[in-house]
């Protein structure tokens, strides 16, 4: 077995409603210094060795993310 | 300025109906091999480089994640 992360971001030229509502939150709550704030998805994967990275490509790119306001990317770590 | 990545992750004795609907579709779809999946979010702030690490984890704490169900990490990266 593997662990795969796969992060899912907003692309940077799209709006991104929550971040923006963190972002706005903080310095009234006290905290300063922070410029922007970004939401997005984190999967965590528990993936048979079978299964190789172009498996994991596409299972991120049809399952996880929307290619046409998301990057996204692929990556296994130590279980 | 700095780059700050936070992941919240669902703690692992909960639920995450949200996973178990991704994971539940994958062999469906033809995609066998995926014993688990966990949904959680992940944020990037830019952050002025006088906010402290204590700061960080404050803000993670009491914005970012709901520490009742939620367990989160926050680090530093090359912006």
């Amino acid at each position: 077995m593997a662990r795969v992360v796969v992060d899912v971001m907003p692309k940077q030229e799209i709006l991104d409603p929550q971040g923006q509502a963190v972002a706005g939150a903080l310095p009234r709550l006290g905290f300063d210094g922070i410029s922007e704030v970004r939401q997005g998805k984190r999967f965590e994967l528990e993936v048979a060795d079978s299964v190789d990275d172009e498996t994991l490509a596409k299972i991120a790119e049809t399952m996880l993310a929307n290619p046409v306001i998301e990057d996204w990317t692929v990556r296994r770590v130590d279980s």
